[in-house]
């Protein structure tokens, strides 16, 4: 950490500032420049709150070398994490893609919608049943009944399942739910983070609308420091001034993130876009991109059903999407 | 509502999509222009849900005419809304000023803050007991101890409280709290605008760091639509790509607000600059726009505590600041 | 194009709307909602300048139906533009890559680096001779004496060449260029626009860092308006908060450009990501998401010259990114 | 400067970089921290490219402790410049309002907005004669003859006149003219910066949508570097998510810019929020804030004329609008 001290600094504070800062247990080295003069602080720097030291009169800004987190760090933990969910493998060079329904709407519809996206070779269920919606007249998820169907599904097709949770009295419910997401309007609930960071469980953590990469995995770091470490990052689009796509994709997020951590890298090119007809093309771009993972939406009959999103692939279109994925896969590798 | 129908369109799906329209209860009118045809919906289309429209294969896109909010729409409710807490009173040409440590650290430093903002003319006492904080290993707040020091700030100074709730279960804690805080990670935290929409106290609202100005007024609406009218709408700086300060404060909200809705606005110009040198002018410039109340961070000594962010007042920089704006206040009267 | 009027309306100044947008050619069909009427104009309504409309004080508000581009239009003009460039083509199925120095340095690093990009398979040359830097201290290149370069490297590896050009007095040295690049900072300077619109040669056109992808369009139309029809259009990294990398690559640019636009789309990212590390994973994402083409930054020394940026990759690193680039474009032909 | 050295680096390597640096004139000190090595640069490092650096094998980060700019620097300039134009001041204390039309219609448009905005107050006349427009086809502006009128209108009023430049060969146009635009597309146009860096007139420089305040003031410092130090900064807001005005005004940038610079700031409420109805209050915020003046766009006739934004004042609108100014100006002196 590099502390950049004021122009017309005071001898006396700085001198005080120094000695605080030995006591917090790192040492010191202070470099005179012709206009400023900046002290390095040598040693395990991730206790110091930053905000404190910017807080004083006599410091113009601090710069940190180090990251401030540690259990998501690749630089402390080399090795890739492997996320196993029953059959499935996410991370480590295994792959693995997560399909299903924005909302489950009944038994009929996700069952169908299973057993297309177990065929065309999904291996994770996917499905709202507590959803996140803007308006509060808007359709808020089946809930408690939606959760049973999802479970009735894995039942049928012997996929594990995925589904939000929005608030942490839901967690009951969530017992044999195999993979918790957190949406991304709750990557920075803290509370919540907290909660499922006392679970031995699964967590798809997705990237807030406008948070950096960098509290992308501090939150991670929030789920970890609670002892579950089975985080798994999922890129969905940021918000940019661009109003061609709904949200814009960042795919630079999966090299970034790759050298920033060890935990495993889904993208969801369906709600980052937010039109069917560019989910496939991202998809296979977010595969040669190194993603470990994708979380695609699809729906029996988006047309018709009027309860979906347009973003949704028919099975149709994901059996075609997934062959374009695993063929480029395969010539990557 | 206007559904703007694709080129090459089917006239049997146009047809099913008219009479399922009409069954929602608004009347279409078709207007065939030479590219496209578009479908003007007439009536109450709040409970139509546009992403089910633009789900449809045969939709383009679709626009809306209404604003998808009832309860904060200034258009159905022309009056200002005023809250009243305690003595004071914001809205409807009411101005109050909210102001405290960033975080509540002890008795003493509450104490000393509460009655130095009060002499310089702040109406409520604002401090954070629960807080949100990027690591999981910076200072989590004193959480229940915190609530109860500015309980007792509270009885010894007469200016009513304003503290951050972070999760429903916290609730039972804040019974005596006057205005509970919605923080701006938590602006779409739904099940917990449920929850505070079901109370009965004011909500002082934070605009997300990367939410529209409608987004904020539709989650107010999630408050309102529980029954809870006593919302406060608080501008609190977006996130864009400019870094010279925190966030970038976003004036030009307080006259968009002003047109949207009848509810009070007030701006924090604290965690909107980040930097104490900052504050006053932009404090100053969001009473000429027109803002209902402000939000500042106050600290007894910031250079020393080592326990503050760089963006609050000493209570000498505050006195200085309300001089100004109030001055402002009075020539525009 | 849709006209919403404002809710008291006045009869009489609607009537003279209406007679005037008649006059303009279109003809009018008025919808009258509860609240609001809206008049859907049919006809050709690009030359109706849509900022007119906003302006009358009984308009609500206008949104288009219709895009305002024509010549760069996909649905006048479905076939793909096919640019050819020596024997180069870009567009059409065809793809070329584009490599070479950020900066022209000396004709000993041009040469170097142009025998090694073209035997790994790079079909133009790129180099920096005019340098756009934000500080006016900073190296400018080498001018006219960096064209002459680049020529004689043209002459020695029968590579074209591509280069910047930031004004239009600079014509006159551009003539032996094959193409002509615009940059990101220039993509909206519209006096720039027309002088290279009344030439005949290619022109690559940067998307702007804070740009959409309709005005990138635009631009193009300005200059095929001048009868210049071979554009060339290059995604290079939207200004975002994210400051991981030095842009955000917009990779689900490439599907949304392909159905606005017939052009080709070409996607540099080296520019967008800032950091060598990250360009190998994105030229292959952004091949997987169909683009024609790429534009990457090589150096042949980038760690001793202390003259070029840390985006460039070695001759080294370009040949192994360049047989997985060419791998997936087989395996998804 | 403060150069963060990679965690395995080689030790030749860096005694070749001290070297290296040493030769470009400043002294170097090394800290040796448990996982990284910094270099602390001393001396005058604003001729040493920070891109360079950065660009080196051994290298991690580079962080700048001294801003790289000079000529606009207010740590080295302490006093306000203050800029002259006939009798207007603008800087150091004094404030003038610039207002006109969007675009120059014809003689008597221009006469009667100049008379009247002159009676209100305003100090210069403004009006687009060569016009910047995303779409080829829309109104280019009036330009040579555009030119003449506005100078018959300065000999009419006595206002001196505010014009945009937008190519180096429309300069012996401008001769006359008394203060020159540079348009926010155009601020990074650094061969139009140079040209107008050459005169000896004053330039009103207007912020890009997407540029930070410090490449503002960088493309001061290229007008100043040419010797031309009579520039007025034009904050007019800047490019978010945030929909519901046409940019968002970044008020902070007063404060922010009067910090870094003394160099006079303007601001351009019109052109930011788009709208008619949020000009005034974001005109008085924007004197609140500190800011030297105005840029204001007032036509005679918004509403019948057809040929201006919305966002242009009535006469009237604007002759209110300068009480508030005014009446603030006066409450904080």
């Amino acid at each position: 950490m590099i502390v950049i001290l004021k122009d017309q600094e005071n001898k006396g504070q700085i001198d005080l500032l120094v000695e605080w800062l030995k006591k917090q247990g790192v040492s010191v080295q202070a470099t005179e420049g012709i206009h400023r003069t900046t002290l390095g602080l040598i040693g395990d720097t991730s206790h110091i709150d930053i905000d404190l030291l910017r807080a004083l009169e006599i410091v113009e800004d601090v710069k940190r070398v180090q990251e401030p987190y540690k259990k998501a760090n690749r630089q402390f933990h080399p090795k890739d994490t492997v996320v196993r969910i029953g059959d499935a493998e996410i991370g480590g060079g295994s792959f693995a893609v997560i399909a299903g329904p924005c909302s489950v709407e009944s038994s009929e519809q996700l069952s169908e919608v299973a057993s297309a996206v177990k065929a065309a070779g999904a291996a994770l269920l996917r499905g709202g049943a507590f959803k996140p919606r803007t308006s509060p007249y808007a359709f808020q998820g089946l809930r408690e009944e939606g959760i049973r169907m999802l479970l009735e599904a894995k039942r049928q097709t012997g996929l594990p399942i995925v589904t939000e949770l929005m608030d942490p009295s839901q967690i009951p419910l969530f017992e044999e739910v195999d993979v918790i997401q957190i949406g991304a309007r709750n990557m920075q609930n803290f509370e919540l983070l907290k909660e499922v960071g006392a679970l031995r469980k699964p967590i798809l953590l997705k990237r807030g609308l406008s948070s950096t990469l960098q509290e992308l995995v501090m939150s991670a770091e929030y789920i970890m420091a609670g002892g579950n470490e089975q985080v798994i990052l999922c890129e969905r689009g940021i918000r940019t001034f661009e109003t061609a796509t709904r949200n814009t994709l960042d795919l630079s997020a999966i090299p970034v993130l790759r050298q920033m951590t060890h935990l495993p890298i889904v993208v969801d090119p369906s709600h980052a876009t937010g039109y069917a007809r560019y989910v496939a093309p991202m998809a296979v771009a977010a595969v040669a991109a190194g993603a470990d993972g994708l979380m695609i939406e699809v729906h029996n009959n988006p047309a018709a059903a009027l309860c979906d999103g347009p973003q949704s692939l028919t099975p149709d279109a994901f059996a075609e999407m997934m062959k374009r994925v695993l063929a480029v896969r395969e010539c990557l590798a």
